[in-house]
């Protein structure tokens, strides 16, 4: 079998290491790639230079930002005295494409997890408390994923910050919106009784 | 909602412009590049500069190449009198990946489409019939697709190809190997009896 042109193969070897794209996956996109308009790959490689060049974490909470704070914490009024805890930014993403906080957050670039190697001096813990000494908090809310590292890091958090005068709450584990208990797992379940609340 | 960065934005919006990539998948991508150790993306945005740089068609046969001419069309030994009419780039090397063909191929860019406007002048024609001139071939072995347009396009070049001192021949039509014929297309099976051969 005659090689691939050098060029072409070494395209396909960098689109292969992007998640979920296999070999077929990675010489369709090259192809596409090459048969496209002139200025297109082109286009994509000025994208992928400005990514690196433009995207910084923000000083304040880790969240991606182009300037030296995001444009949430370069808003005066989210400061509102409620923090928001989260492990990745794409977290703190999903709440705000849910427009259900209007407060601040805090990322924490990960969870902790001894398995991983990755410790509470991995995580970006003293940049937080750090706020809490200077900013205006009344409430922490924590929320990291609800997996066994996600709670770990919650728990941690709750013990590291339970000496401070501020309100420490944990997002509500359950049953998910549109979803069929008949499938739930039985942790889920277990959690989604113990949180019960009264109606009215 | 708040705005992701720009850069962000921007990479996520040229990498939804690849075939079979939405707007989550592109996001997964970005943010994955985002997270990427320091030089990925940059090798990614190298490689995709190479690509155009690089590869460019056969002065030959319009297959891809980083010379002059192809690796297909350098190697002497290729030039058997065969020469394999395909549409794409990507059948050539489907039939190369095969290691069934050991002839020359002729690339003719794409098929005969009335209906996207596609027509013989827009296809590899003129430099199909100066290699049949100049170059010793015996056979011409039409290899486009089994479609309206590559049966279309074999039957016009069978006719343009008729006066010249030249066998031409089409690709077999048939139940492909491992099918079932219980899934196959009553075209399929139509052309799999019309092209029925003597078993000894």
């Amino acid at each position: 079998m005659t090689r691939l042109p050098a060029a072409l193969e070494g395209l396909i070897l960098e689109l292969m290491r992007l998640p979920g794209i296999g070999r077929r996956g990675a010489e369709r996109l090259a192809v596409h790639l090459l048969d496209a308009e002139e200025e297109r790959p082109a286009a994509l490689a000025r994208a992928l230079e400005r990514l690196r060049r433009e995207v910084r974490p923000c000083a304040r909470c880790g969240n991606w930002a182009e300037a030296e704070q995001c444009t949430i914490c370069a808003e005066p009024r989210r400061a509102n005295g409620q923090l928001c805890v989260v492990e990745r930014p794409t977290d703190l993403w999903a709440f705000e494409a849910a427009e259900s906080f209007e407060g601040c957050y805090h990322v924490l670039g990960g969870a902790l997890s001894p398995l991983a190697g990755v410790t509470a001096d991995d995580l970006n813990i003293d940049a937080l408390e750090r706020r809490l000494d200077s900013e205006s908090i009344q409430e922490v809310i924590l929320a990291t994923n609800p997996s066994v590292e996600g709670d770990a890091t919650a728990h941690y958090l709750a013990r590291r910050l339970a000496a401070r005068p501020v309100r420490v709450t944990r997002i509500a584990q359950g049953v998910p919106l549109g979803g069929h208990l008949g499938y739930a797992d039985a942790g889920t379940l277990r959690l989604a009784l113990e949180g019960r609340r009264p109606l009215s």
